[in-house]
């Protein structure tokens, strides 16, 4: 069985396994500019905070040998910044490869920002296995569990093997899996697109269900935790990520359920005090009124249709990153986990 | 501008409006046969409990017309109660007309159930209207307001102008509403393609969003009440409705919204004592893993699929109905509305 990836380098060009072509065909994207890059990310035929990081790290590998200048790297690292506005990897990546560029001489760009890509892409596959680790001794610690999760933040989210996919994966290996109910996460669907894919690629005990249904799981079935992903943690530990992340934190509270965020410590951003503060983006109203070519909502219906909600920081039992576990007061233990982070 | 109505009787067939159409096309479906009858209620060319109850009452006459013997018509009675086993009004509408025509003789029997029929047609009619001036006079009573509504509960599933969204309707009529926001109602999508087509037919103030996006747009908005339907509400005041809505009773509750449930005392099914003995539908996983003819999830992916679910009464901070208000203890005061009963 072949592995899910989401992205990979082939020495030219960085290309980037289509999820807007899920579940109906395997097809790739190839990239050779960072426009193209931005343009995939802004597109999502890559999505995931960590995936999005590591493909615009990528994307300023291809900024670089076009213009090794410090305004063609500083352009194509703008280019990139502004694909997606929340997920807080996506300028982490871009900022850290855009620095390493620049300490080289102009000859050597191209390879150094290479460099420092590559080192993201491997850091976060080892993220993934860590975190993934961390979060199973936590929510299987009492034996085999069911979990629900949200949207997708699996093998195609990151350039690893997930981070909260990434615990349901090894709570399978481990044994410790009874049952993992997937939410489909309107209005892309990443939930029902991309990691019913993957359970079906890994064989996974998962359950596909529409979002509304995560109440009454939550209520009627024996649920350990909701395990999710982030696309920012503020400095607060208040998180924002998929819509659909804050209700289910609230019902996660209602019900008595264990609420855990699995992310890396690169989704943590130290700048933003205030979760509330996180920019929220909002997409068009199209993504609501149509799906897969079909119109399912007149279209002089007005929508919103944000990307993402914020969930509090008192609605989260612990945040799981691969250095370890944050817990309440997060301002303290989220700082001590980041703080001294290095590549 | 023309009337939105789910259905109506030509003299010689039932005509219903074909709702799985929606939005993209206007169809009716014609049914001469008590099973044709059921067999769309079951398909959902007609839903909303109130809608389905007039319908099958409709079904009767036709099994009245092709066999009036007592057998005949309880034969079409069973097929008609078996289309689907939530919605109470169903097998109340069914039972009133099996009565009425029973009580005829067998060459009346015919126009004795289609005088039932009629009598509850308009019957349900008027009770929208006057559960609707009700429930705007509870929920514009501070002045103009924002409701959240879920799923379809107008005129296309009632026989009238709608149960939660007929409050919806007489909100606007008297100045009252400034906005509505719609949930979509995933599976079957009753909101974006039902409600939000009545919201632009009627030019109602509405915004479409996913069901997802509800518990920010209640947490960040200023949302006056959330005013939703029924398909059965037990003596204790327990509500079997949409799937979605218990989520939107939890997240009321943590946002110190009022939550409201309107619906005909016809609904309420006093021999049922306690909400969570509701029989609940479980449809077919294929609602889930497919959209309008789109596969949007792999075909070997496991899908739990309830139609409905229970809000218990403590999340319900009253009942509407055409007959008034009912206010906790339940068992008190909806027992005080439906005794004495008659259509």
């Amino acid at each position: 069985m072949t592995r899910v990836r989401a992205l990979q380098w082939d020495g030219g060009a960085l290309e980037l396994f289509d999820q807007r072509q899920l579940p109906n065909r395997v097809a790739w994207v190839r990239c050779v500019t960072p426009a193209e890059v931005a343009e995939a990310i802004a597109g999502l035929v890559v999505r995931g905070a960590p995936a999005i990081g590591v493909a615009a790290a990528y994307g300023l590998v291809l900024a670089a040998r076009m213009d090794p200048t410090p305004g063609g790297l500083r352009n194509g690292a703008d280019q990139l910044r502004q694909a997606r506005p929340t997920a807080v990897n996506l300028s982490w990546a871009v900022d850290f490869v855009l620095q390493r560029a620049l300490r080289a001489s102009p000859a050597t760009r191209e390879r150094a920002a290479l460099e420092a890509a590559e080192r993201i892409h491997r850091q976060d596959a080892a993220a993934c296995r860590q975190l993934a680790r961390h979060g199973a001794d936590i929510v299987g610690e009492r034996g085999p569990c069911e979990v629900l999760t949200h949207c997708n933040t699996g093998a195609l989210a990151t350039a690893g093997i997930g981070t909260a996919l990434g615990i349901v994966r090894v709570l399978a290996d481990r044994g410790k899996l009874r049952r993992v109910w997937a939410c489909e996460a309107r209005p892309v669907l990443q939930g029902a697109r991309l990691t019913a894919w993957e359970g079906v690629h890994d064989d996974l005990p998962m359950t596909l269900i529409t979002d509304s249904a995560a109440g009454g799981v939550l209520r009627d079935r024996e649920i350990s935790a909701v395990v999710l992903g982030a696309d920012r943690i503020a400095a607060d530990g208040g998180v924002a990520n998929k819509v659909g992340t804050y209700p289910l934190a609230v019902l996660a509270r209602h019900h008595g359920v264990q609420f855990y965020v699995a992310a890396p410590t690169s989704t943590v951003d130290l700048e933003t005090a205030r979760c509330h503060d996180i920019p929220i983006e909002e997409r068009d109203g199209d993504e609501v009124r149509s799906l897969a070519g079909a119109t399912i909502a007149p279209a002089e219906i007005a929508v919103f249709n944000p990307a993402f909600d914020v969930t509090p920081p008192e609605l989260v039992t612990a945040i799981i990153t691969e250095r370890g576990v944050a817990r309440p007061p997060y301002a303290a233990s989220l700082a001590d986990l980041v703080v001294g982070e290095d590549v």
